[in-house]
Parts: structure tokens; sequence; C-alpha cells
């Protein structure tokens, strides 16, 4: 992992992955909607704390990933939240901008699925609220 | 991984990771509660249509996991969604007894953090429901 900079017995409470990892999800304040899902290391975890913003670990490309960093929508934290066995962090923020996606979408959470076991589909349901190429320019 | 009996091209849509899995959040229908996050596995995705229950895959005990097998805390399902990358799971679910976690809680979701970075804490801060000795007999 990269270099340690963060202390806290808090960090150390969290029960990180073999890969030094825990899922996050970030739950939008007031609807309750949920935006999408990520996952943290322990920097990412500090640094979301000491911002107020949602930071996260890209495993893609293996670096922090400011939220918000290209797109500028950007997420205030208000609340953040550990489960019971301690390896999931739920995080409840104001998504500026409204749109969590890098589709432009309000929600990750666009794909609604439909039939049955046998003979299913998955359908985009949500809008695209601003077109990804005028997002990331 | 099991026997694969289940098939259909739904199922191959969604990208399982390395192990077979994808992570699985199931929010309460009507409040959007987040109660609980799991692991799926190939089938308990269908058995998850199937039966219009959730079930989900124990990594733990490595086997097929009927939420509500043991506490009776069934989850029935209304909707299923799937996010941008096609691995992470969402089920609006209502639950059964109003408890989802086997601490005898609402939501797993109940250790809140408080202070800041330096100097942080994890708080519980929702009330015990039910006796986990009475869910679990």
């Amino acid at each position: 992992m990269e270099q340690q900079t963060t202390g806290g017995d808090w960090l150390d409470h969290v029960r990180w992955d073999a890969n030094g990892l825990v899922p996050a999800i970030a739950q939008e304040k007031g609807s309750n909607d949920i935006l999408m899902f990520a996952w943290m290391n322990r920097e990412a975890l500090a640094e979301t704390v000491r911002t107020g913003q949602a930071v996260y670990w890209s495993r893609s490309r293996n670096r922090l990933w400011r939220k918000g960093e290209e797109s500028g929508h950007v997420q205030h934290v208000h609340e953040i939240r550990l489960d019971c066995d301690e390896d999931v962090v739920l995080l409840k923020i104001d998504q500026v901008g409204g749109i969590a996606c890098h589709t432009g979408r309000h929600s990750c959470f666009f794909q609604k699925f439909e039939g049955d076991a046998a003979n299913g589909t998955w359908v985009a349901v949500e809008p695209i609220l601003k077109n990804p190429e005028h997002i990331y320019k």
C-alpha cells in the first residue's frame, strides 16, 4: 500500500480486507438515494474525514480518487457510518450537481431488472442529466 | 464454485469478480434506509429472482445464505438494480420484522463516526430492537 501518513485508533477499528480496502456506499442526504459504490483504503477514509469531501481509492488507477476532481461533482460528507462487522462504510452526502455517475445520471444504479429468472434483462430507467462529454472535458 | 444450475443472459451481464461474487446492498422500500451489505454469487442472484426473497452468498460459511433462514427476518425483494459498471447489485426490499442486523438492530450501519481525523471514534447510535438471544434460538 501507499505510504501511511494517517493515524488514529478509529482507523484501526475498521476491518480492511487483504488489499487494505473496504467497500463504501454513498447515500444522498435527504432523498436517501444510493448514488454510488466505491472502495476506500485507510488514507482515503482519513482524507474524507479531514476534508469533509468523499475520497475513494481507485482500483483501476491505483491511486486516491477525490470524487469530483475532474467532473466537479464533489460529494460533501455529512455523516459516516460503519456496519456491524466493521468492514463496510456508508457516507451520507450532498452531491454537487446532482450527478454521481460518470454516465451523467443522478445515481450509478440506473439499470433495473425486468423479467424472470429464465428470461430477464437489465433496463436503463434513469435519465441522463448531462452529456458525459460535457462533464469530462 | 458450486454447481451452476442457473442460466440466462442477464446473469452473464453481471461482472462477477475473481471469486464469482458481486457486492449487494439491501435498501428498505419506503424509508430508503440502507439495511445491510452482503455478497452474491450467480446462484444467489438467480435464487433471489426466482423466489422473490433475498438470497446471498455467505463467504464465512461458504454456502448460499437465505436471509432470514434462522431469524425469520426474511427480505421480500421489490426491485433489483445494477450499477453502471455492472459489478454491484442493489435490492429494494421489505424487511420482515423490521430487523436486518444480527445485533437486533434495524440496520447494520449503526456505528456513527464522531470526532475528527486525529481523534475519532465510532459510536453505536441505533437501538437494539430485539435481543439477539431471542432472535437466534
